[in-house]
């Protein structure tokens, strides 16, 4: 009677992670690797967002809490979106929960086993991976390089059926760090009105924007209807570790996805969410201040990649990753990912971790050392060069 | 297009929340409540633990780590395994996460909807919550007070089907407190060797038993062919809202739960598990002094319970709660509740929420302090006299 259920046929976690176990490996032998391979920050978070956490923790907010989230935070959240988009959801539109586990939770929620699931290709790998494990059949929709890997709202169109139950969105984009304009984001959210479905808006860099501005296809619907915003304090705050995210959208919707939570956690960490409290009130100058880092590392990746012969990189305009166009080298991206890290040391993602329509590129996450931006490029250069 | 999927036609929630919502509606009202509702301790984390959590935070534990636990926690796990129950796991045999999902990820693992998931009836809440939202049916075994709530394992073998894919056992049981004898735990692992099924065992009371000893079913396989271990720190270490907890099974199974915990959740923030191994190495003394003061205050609550007219309680083992039988009272576990609730000011938790077996029983959680035990049963006293 033991055995497996057919849901763990489609489990291929985050490719991410098992590139992270052979590069410890690695390093436990003793060799030094340059990691670009992981999308987070070699900044901590900020002092006093630990300090809060601190503070948390004495007070004793260590018992169990609301599923949906404490009411201080939800209301936090609340005034932080108002700030940002210029609407403001009722706190029963607010869930708190790993953003993470928000593409899980949404999935579940609004789709059976054989519905239908659209996103770009390439896309972040995790609406690949959960997809997959629950048996969901992905549509993709090809973003390309010359156009900036922004998505066009109209090519949506020919790829939505009967079983289409939601359409997910990223702007800024993993892998691609592609930003949609202000007329793109308003066409995405005409199209979905007019089809009644579903959008989850995966706006976890909303923060990493360092040309233009950030547009959300809540403008319509103000999450009421049909817009989930997925966000979180990862990126935008430097809390990779901490796992706290959170949905804003439909009132029956995040009911149905904090009763799921509430089954299979029952909730965040009540001095977690005072972490949270604390970041969404970060002084806009650190913000700022930290965002004209991350801009002078992504500018010196993509000028050092671009010295290297085989290699293309355009400029990304948001999140915190280089997506570089190998194709030059003559090797696939699987091939060039396993090179340069036997040759060169060097930790990055295939392309194709996103999807098929990432082959010639590779993923790099600059948010690293200008020290270790230098030496590892000089170190491809060289590799590529014997 | 929109619409929720079938998922969620099976959600139910945790009924203690609901419960504590209602209750917290009441205490904003300005009423005092006397609350016995929620599995949680009077007493907070050990202050070493809150040290070395912040300590962690300090040194920069905030970052992505292995989906499993970090390497330190797992060590720390077979370390406290071998100590407690004779055998020492390897550490690809731990996964790191939260108590509750453990019950999610392991139905999912190994059925598939339409499988059947074999417990006690009655018996805890979340494995009647998580199989219900997974649409396996639920296969319950009577357990009788007469019997000391404890679960016979020959009951099993009747309820045993092609269909069977996983047993689970509670030994301390919520909401029971019953304690099964060392036979009886060797009947329970011999017969889930001749049938070969998945037995989770959720031994996440091990360490509140007042009278007698623990033994584990995972006695006959340590945990290598068909047993699950499901521990945590919400109880034992009184942490119930850090969400930390692990299990200890077959590799591959542990290696299908991890993948799926990955997809998810990504991982456990390294702080609060850190939190873990401080708290796995807290002092013999401290925890017994602990659970001395826990026996105090289940000793007074059966003792005051006792004096009530229409009410019999018998004394608990093991666990956190009071399952008092309240037919004599004439009214059903749900009148009993919403009664004492309204009449009294005091919440707790009907016993058919923990399956159709528990009418007639009221669940309170005794981890209160001797004053608000006291005054509870005085107040429902005086209600019922009315």
């Amino acid at each position: 009677m033991k055995g497996f259920s057919k849901l763990t046929e489609g489990l291929i976690g985050q490719p991410m992670l098992e590139i992270l176990s052979v590069v410890s490996a690695m390093e436990a032998a003793g060799q030094t690797v340059y990691r670009f391979e992981v999308g987070d920050s070699q900044f901590d978070a900020y002092p006093h967002v630990i300090e809060a956490t601190k503070a948390a923790l004495e007070q004793g907010h260590t018992k169990y809490v609301n599923s949906r989230g404490i009411l201080l935070l939800r209301e936090s959240i609340c005034d932080y979106t108002e700030s940002k988009l210029g609407f403001r959801p009722d706190v029963s539109q607010i869930a708190v929960m790993p953003a993470n586990s928000i593409i899980d939770f949404m999935m579940r929620c609004v789709a059976d086993p054989g519905d239908e699931v659209v996103f770009s290709d390439p896309g972040f790998a995790s609406y690949i991976a959960v997809a997959s494990y629950l048996g969901l059949k992905t549509v993709t929709v090809p973003v390309y390089e010359k156009n900036g890997f922004r998505l066009n709202p109209d090519d949506l169109l020919p790829r939505l059926s009967e079983k289409t139950r939601l359409i997910i969105n990223t702007s800024p984009s993993n892998p691609t760090g592609g930003v949609m304009t202000q007329d793109e984001v308003q066409r995405l959210a005409e199209i979905v009105r007019e089809q009644d479905v579903y959008l989850l808006s995966d706006e976890i860099y909303a923060e990493n924007i360092y040309e233009g501005n950030h547009y959300s296809p809540s403008c319509l619907d103000k999450c009421r209807e049909r817009t989930i915003i997925l966000s979180g304090f990862s990126k935008g705050h430097s809390m990779s570790g901490w796992r706290l995210g959170y949905a804003i959208g439909p009132v029956d919707l995040i009911a149905k996805m904090s009763q799921m939570f509430e089954t299979v956690y029952t909730c965040i960490p009540p001095f977690i969410q005072y972490a949270g409290i604390s970041a969404l009130n970060t002084p806009q100058d650190l913000i700022e201040k930290r965002n004209r880092q991350y801009k002078k590392l992504r500018d010196l990746m993509v000028a050092k990649l671009n010295e290297i012969p085989g290699i293309t990189c355009a400029m990304p305009k948001g999140a915190i990753y280089a997506f570089a166009n190998i194709t030059g080298t003559g090797m696939t991206s699987k091939q060039f990912a396993d090179f340069v890290l036997k040759k060169a040391g060097v930790a990055l993602v295939p392309g194709t971790c996103f999807g098929p329509g990432g082959e010639g590129y590779v993923r790099l996450c600059y948010l690293r050392s200008e020290e270790t931006i230098v030496a590892a490029c000089r170190s491809m250069k060289i590799a590529l060069r014997k």
